[in-house]
């Protein structure tokens, strides 16, 4: 797809022009795009009625489920929040041009790496189109590139948002406009799926159907999680009150996302102690329980669970209940039915503590605490790019720090390899400062000349 | 391929048992390993004299080429190298346990980020046997379970060596067996790279076109690189030694390795000044010049280069030379015709070194010194797992640290995301010590109960 092939191109260009920018530049850009929305959020919020009252009729068609009509929505306090969410991008650490070791390799041999951006990212969303802007604006701070796929329902909203941002990044003459491009098609985001010569990571933001199908249909890496199957596991010497109250919030604080608990294991001896009262202040809370038959005998309310219900996402008022014998048949269940996303232990023996949290494979893995808390903001990285379930680059929740990859900088007089050896000069492989590199900085660099 | 599935399977079992021990355990086994190698030797170089055997035949017949052969030899220093190196690999520090990072989110809730093995490594290599325990080896310590499938014509060498490095495992106790399996046939192989469940990262060691058909055919993330074509740009500003020495070392130190130079560019300003004398150098060095039209007139023996020359990979005593307008020029024509390896300017002029430095899109860039210091041995990483022109995960010579990734780990007393939000609580977000954790090792567990 030729067209495809040349929005790639741009946008490796682009980024490149990208990763040569100092922070400021960069932010400046961004200033410029909350401005210009500001100023034309009219124009926006025009094509955003738009799609809505094209949304509207094809709910009424049964087309389009009410959900994602609603959270097309960009009006009142929907722009304040993209305008809010911009400056919070533009005040946030540059991740980018961070010496993360720099080690001495010879005299005048200064080994430096440092956090320089992935390249060009592909982001392919659903329906919100304020991710249109807070993705595009992530992937500027962080010096990358992006090619954004809405959602169809979302197109004139997306068009008009992108359009704005793009000529803003014009008008700052340092961030190109081809640094953000937007597509429209399925078969362009197929295309781009394909393009692993050009774009370096793709990542999702949607249903976990869309997520799945990405992930089987593209070589490039993806940041993203397909399934959100968390436990929380009561232990043998799990006490009744933190038991409740993890429960509880694992579960029904805001059931329809992927860090709710779909699984209750209780270990045998916990089955009369504290399995009732958990059982009951979860039906209070509106859950519905599926439990096997051990379980079921305290929990008179429970309907039987059935085989499909080991590993299954609900992401509703409905909960999974099983008793095991062990802490090692509950940290085996969880490794082969669980999604690797977050699971948690309630206990107050430290040893049960510490071998679940050594030996369950997830990227949160918890004691005595909510599932509900694997989040960016709430672990404090700022802004969330995603949550990953892979096992390389970025795993949890991601902030900014998961668009950068490092480099290598070697700073020499001309040193050449040939003259180390046995009898000839040997390496030092000392550390130094990693403050040694501010020349690096351009702004340095203006002063300097 | 049941067969190949059952493997794998026993694999992340294993994976998950290794994931939990301390680094005493992994490292007891390794020194088991290693000395059952040394009891075995002769067992082991039996295997090896009959691959050696039918190798020189294969060579005589004309079917298999000679540096091949030659590469299959485990007698004498290269089994004393292999035990060496398993020592080497025992006294590295364990990268996983370690925490990357500590946050106080609340009163009595904290959050550890700490690194984790990845899991099962699907490692695919050629003909060297040594390679199969070093990888191993690095495995383990590392916490990983690994399937390796080694060349045909080491299946001998490789099968003795595993099942040593095996039993010596099973012979542990605490180890698993199956934390390191031999696959053998290209089928295996081919189902292996297919089995994305439950294989995590491949590793492949070898040709090019190893790693290139490798890429291909999976949707396993690959730690690797397929070309190395490494470029070395004279500046305006480059004084002639620096030039000379630079140059020659990163042509013809080592000329069939993936770091050493395949291309000089010259400004223009450097083409009367510095080329002609860097050009004698090289060809005393036994260098062949491909040279461009304006090259050649400074370059009396040098050949005519044709566009094939550009981006090429000799591995061998030969050198494309071009001529560029700008520094600008020199940037854009190695992030188009480079493989993102390493790349190098020679200049006096920190400026130019600041916009390559930051604008060539390259795993190393280097100023006035050799491409070929681009090496985990030569920056100091201990042991090199392998060289990585990805952008995500790991890039550049990878050490250990390459074969970990990290988990969130967050230890609280019944905290519920519900208690949080407006007119409730609200995070801190402070930095903690990260020896807190401390209470994870199993060894403090051991000493505490």
């Amino acid at each position: 797809m030729d067209r495809m092939e040349e929005i790639a191109r741009k946008a490796k260009a682009a980024s490149l022009v990208l990763a040569g920018l100092p922070t400021a530049s960069k932010d400046r850009a961004l200033s410029e795009v909350r401005k210009a929305l500001e100023a034309r959020r009219e124009e926006v919020l025009a094509a955003n009625r738009i799609d809505r009252a094209e949304a509207r009729a094809a709910v009424e068609r049964g087309e389009l489920a009410a959900p994602l009509q609603k959270r097309l929505d960009l009006e009142g306090d929907k722009f304040e929040a993209v305008l809010r969410g911009l400056s919070e991008v533009i005040r946030l650490p540059d991740p980018a041009g961070r010496v993360e070791r720099a080690t001495l390799l010879d005299d005048g041999l200064e080994l430096y790496r440092v956090t320089a951006p992935i390249g060009v990212l592909g982001v392919i969303f659903e329906s919100r189109p304020d991710a249109a802007v807070q993705i595009a604006s992530l992937a500027i701070k962080s010096g990358n590139a992006a090619i954004l796929k809405g959602g169809r329902e979302a197109a004139r909203s997306n068009a008009a948002l992108i359009a704005v941002f793009r000529e803003a990044l014009a008008k700052s003459g340092e961030v190109p406009a081809d640094a953000v491009q937007l597509i429209e098609t399925r078969e362009e985001a197929r295309a781009l799926l394909a393009l692993d010569r050009w774009v370096d990571l793709i990542i999702p933001r949607g249903s976990n159907e869309l997520v799945r199908s990405i992930k089987e249909s593209t070589r490039i890496p993806v940041l993203g999680h397909a399934d959100g199957v968390c436990s929380v596991y009561l232990d043998a010497a799990a006490d009744l009150p933190t038991s409740v109250k993890v429960v509880v919030d694992s579960k029904a604080q805001y059931p329809a996302v992927c860090n709710a608990a779909e699984c209750l294991l209780v270990h045998r001896q916990a089955l009369e102690t504290v399995l009732p009262a958990v059982g009951a202040a979860l039906e209070r809370a509106g859950v519905e329980l599926r439990a096997d038959p051990r379980a079921r005998k305290v929990l008179p309310r429970s309907k039987p669970a059935s085989e499909s219900d080991w590993g299954a996402e609900y992401l509703d008022l409905v909960l999974a209940v099983r008793v095991v014998e062990s802490l090692d048949e509950a940290i085996d269940f969880i490794n082969r039915y669980g999604s690797h996303h977050t699971d948690a232990i309630v206990t107050q023996d430290p040893k049960a503590a510490r071998e679940f949290l050594r030996r369950v494979d997830s990227a949160g893995v918890f004691h005595n605490a909510s599932t509900r808390f694997a989040d960016g903001y709430r672990y404090g990285l700022g802004a969330e790019v995603g949550i990953s379930t892979q096992k390389t680059h970025a795993r949890g929740p991601v902030g900014l720090e998961g668009l950068v990859i490092y480099k290598y900088l070697l700073q020499g007089k001309g040193h050449a390899v040939g003259d180390y050896g046995p009898g000839k000069r040997s390496f030092l492989h000392q550390p130094l400062d990693p403050s040694r590199l501010a020349w690096l900085e351009p702004e340095a660099g203006a002063e300097e000349s």
